[in-house]
């Protein structure tokens, strides 16, 4: 980020018609935002919101409440407007894009070796890379890929520790006997991944094309000084990917919302990241971080919209 | 509300091209505004907020960090378009009115008598009754008026019980000597009042016009099928005086945002209302309220403007 323009929104922040900090956590924001864009008064005139979509190679294990043909499905009711992420990014005027990744072909069941090749995460990495528009001001990613909870709950244990109980949750809504299997899923694509410890090999190892497509354009967001809304669980799992490779990577990444998942909460304190919103989404395809975009834009709408008190006449206490 | 409207909404729900529940809050918000629309898929073209001002005699007693001018002052800024509460109601597509309410004269001091004579009272909530589009779809009234979270805060002790310590907090910034002092001032109009008990005789004798106003459109609110967001503390603390005299007053009324006046999380559980957002906002004005309206149009746009798993050929599970 640029220290001037962080120094240039906190200065203004300072003088704008409010008690110091009446706007609470629009300030940081503001000013985060800021530094990202090196504008001490910037705007957001175009959001992104990317939707990448995989098949995972583990779904023929059940974990899922649904029949892996709905990946392919809701690809294109996302193309024809009709999920629920279409809406929203509608709402808050973001373009979209669905990025579709092979899904005829699933990744290979991590419970019997990687995922994925090395060329295969890489091409899916590039992808999400070349999917983030130059333009953008702000960028959301999301997924859609059946069974990719399961994938995200092996890539959270390992990354963050515990077991593969503490991670693994409903998802779009496995319960009891369901559940412990998709549990046993997990502990066995550990068990089957034990020497692994860096985020990438992780991803690789136990992901899906749609999360390293995530984590490929988060990166390149941060190439290009975009600052990111961050999603659910699995937009969370890839993300902690890259951290884990190298800290840090995330500072240009706010947590959009924490999900009904019972483990986004625990992931996101792994990351330091408090959410912006938490209304009990659990859908994915970006829709907590779409719905906090309004939360930004009203943000820096204040931020760069309002009059100093020498501007408005007012006294300032 | 309308039960068919309800019952209507409620089955497209479980159409949508979605998981049960997934979209968590997000779904019963549009339920319950569906309802009081009396349309099973209703949309959100024109939200309104109000903002009222009203000057308090208790300001006198130095309760505030603002000398009380800033009222007029801000409302000036108001009408220029330079307060947070303008960037918001733009960012958010609503109109926004600004009702100042006899500034010249403030309030008596409720520490030595009503605050209001009965006429007064009526008059500010006609003032806020007659403010309200008949055509809004959403309605969001703010305040301001400096030295009213003492007044909100005499209301609440008075209205959910305990002390005065209870109920005072910071609200613009007063700390320490000050803050004791306006515990006192709170106390002391709790002890000039004590046998008020119905919720608008206390609205009257220790309110403020705004605060009546804010009551009088959310009254107006209702008898219009307009579903209101609420604000912080001082909106809530108004809101709650209709509640007090009539039991559900409040059906039609959503909480916006749990403010960071400690208080005000108090005054919400004993309404029964669960805060849309919490990001720290102490400002008024209805800030945190138009914040809302993005979750509350995010909601409408997803019930509204989804495919069904049937018009979208997606296999439902």
């Amino acid at each position: 980020p640029d220290g001037d323009a962080m120094a240039g929104a906190a200065d203004r922040n300072g003088q704008l018609t409010k008690p110091p900090g009446a706007l609470g956590r629009l300030e940081d924001l503001a000013q985060w935002y800021a530094g990202w864009r090196g504008n001490p008064r910037p705007s957001i005139d175009a959001p992104q919101v990317i939707v990448f979509a995989g098949n995972h190679g583990v779904a023929a294990r059940g974990v899922s409440a649904f029949p892996p043909e709905v990946t392919v499905q809701m690809v294109a009711n996302f193309e024809q407007g009709g999920a629920a992420i279409n809406q929203l990014a509608r709402t808050f005027g973001a373009r979209m894009d669905v990025v579709p990744l092979d899904l005829d072909t699933p990744t290979a069941d991590f419970t019997e070796g990687p995922a994925m090749t090395e060329a295969g995460v890489v091409a899916a990495l590039r992808a999400g890379w070349d999917a983030v528009a130059e333009e953008a001001d702000v960028l959301v990613v999301g997924e859609m890929g059946i069974g990719n909870t399961t994938s995200a709950a092996a890539i959270a244990t390992r990354l963050f520790g515990g077991d593969a109980g503490d991670w693994t949750g409903r998802g779009t809504g496995v319960e009891g006997d369901a559940l412990a299997l998709k549990t046993q899923v997990v502990a066995d694509g550990l068990a089957a991944h034990g020497s692994a410890t860096d985020g990438l090999d992780i991803l690789m190892r136990m992901g899906g094309r749609e999360l390293a497509g995530m984590a490929g354009a988060i990166a390149r967001a941060r190439s290009l000084c975009i600052p990111v809304v961050m999603d659910g669980f699995i937009c969370t799992a890839a993300a902690a990917c890259l951290e884990k490779t190298q800290e840090g990577a995330l500072d240009h990444v706010v947590a959009g919302h924490q999900s009904a998942e019972a483990a986004h909460g625990h992931m996101l304190e792994a990351l330091g990241k408090e959410p912006l919103l938490s209304l009990g989404l659990r859908l994915g395809e970006g829709t907590g971080a779409a719905l906090a975009i309004g939360v930004l834009k009203g943000a820096i709408a204040c931020h760069s919209g309002m009059a100093t008190f020498a501007e408005a006449g007012v006294a300032d206490g």
